[in-house]
């Protein structure tokens, strides 16, 4: 098993952030500077496609599950992305999407097929940084894990979810159904699920559907008026709420 | 203009009830024990069919609006409501209501046809009950106003809310297009709508059209897995987060 190898650490807002690797693939940690950070629930975070580990939108999810719940969160770049490499599958995929993107065709297709097969390599990675981030004393095996990522987030956390008993709680959204529907419908853990009622690349009723498969008894869609890339700031606020009810602890600040 | 004439006064937990009537309709307001009540938004709840003024989820409601946002928060009997006479029609629309439940009909058409009848002799009801409300020195006409209603509240609160631009956010939820798709259509105001996702009386496709009708250009639907009655508690708690987040308060407590 590989472990956590920590590279550098700075701390802000009463937030530690660890950089690290874990089996060559980079990642990084966020804890509360507390020292009731020992034993907290950890959030893992999957980022979206074309973006990283510390894109705005991760460490400011992970900033508000910090100082508000007084979790642990980790995010770790997917396959080629971030400060990893890309194969020449990967710049072929890319590639493919630019073209269809500047051509005015469906990127549903590509974006679709290129993050089933990163949800492949990525799956196994997720466990295995799992494993180690649970091996630190700070986290344990005994806490809850949550998953929040939407987009490619989500096609590579369905999967891993629907594998993975240790996930407890996750936040999914923006997504077309095709590669994940089937593994929705073995997932049955509590899901917060973010749609884009005016979404251009993806049909609502593709998003419908998607929401639909979960066999969680409980699941809440949060279907926003807006294009895909409208997602309105609050939801990151409500997803906050979502993890401290499912994992058990009571959010700190006034949101 | 009718005048808002105070019958009653109780305090708990930092909460002021106070009994009225206006133009004969009896209703309660909810406000701040505190000092800083004055010129506070206010909200008005309407009420679910079959209930009252004072039934658990509306003074629960109140008491999270007014504990979390200091708003003031009202709500008045409905037509053939509460400490309100029935009229013959209403005897014979519940009576045609209670033979459909017991004989496993659908209740739909019924509580449709129902509804709107009791929103035409609702809405004026309301106006004047603002009218009113507002001639109160604690609230004035300077305010903004919010409207939570679900059920037959929504029923009500629909026209209502096409009919007066005093309301400027609303959370409905739980009703079916029929009557109240083409007044949603005149309605602009951000809005929260609620939807059961295995709701046995009204198709989820129905649900769905409802919180497509609406003009307004910030709207979300929060769509729970569960039957009519199971909508979530927490439910409650993101409404006050959205009345907060549009009528220009922050939430005092956590959630």
């Amino acid at each position: 098993m590989h472990s956590v190898q920590f590279t550098a650490q700075t701390t802000s807002n009463g937030v530690v952030e660890r950089d690290f690797t874990v089996g060559g693939i980079p990642g990084v940690l966020w804890s509360p500077a507390s020292a009731d950070a020992d034993r907290a629930p950890l959030v893992l975070l999957g980022h979206g496609g074309g973006t990283h580990k510390k894109w705005p939108a991760m460490t400011g999810r992970a900033h508000l599950l910090v100082s508000g719940c007084g979790f642990h969160v980790a995010c770790i770049d997917a396959p080629g992305h971030g400060d990893r490499p890309r194969t020449a599958y990967d710049e072929q995929e890319i590639a493919a999407l630019y073209r269809a993107r500047e051509a005015g065709e469906p990127e549903g297709p590509i974006v679709v097929r290129y993050n089933a097969h990163l949800a492949e390599r990525a799956v196994p990675e997720w466990q295995e940084a799992l494993d180690a981030l649970q091996a630190l004393p700070e986290i344990g095996t005994e806490g809850p894990v949550g998953y929040f990522g939407l987009n490619m987030g989500t096609a590579i956390g369905v999967p891993l979810t629907a594998a993975d008993p240790r996930i407890t709680a996750a936040v999914f959204g923006l997504h077309w159904p095709d590669a994940l529907a089937e593994k929705a419908q073995r997932i049955t853990i509590p899901i917060e699920y973010m749609l884009q009622w005016d979404d251009e690349h993806i049909p609502r009723e593709s998003g419908l559907a998607l929401f639909d498969a979960f066999a969680s008894t409980e699941k809440t869609l949060h279907a926003n008026a807006g294009r895909h890339k409208e997602l309105p700031r609050f939801e990151a606020d409500g997803a906050v709420r979502f993890f401290a009810r499912h994992l058990g602890r009571a959010v700190r600040t006034a949101a």
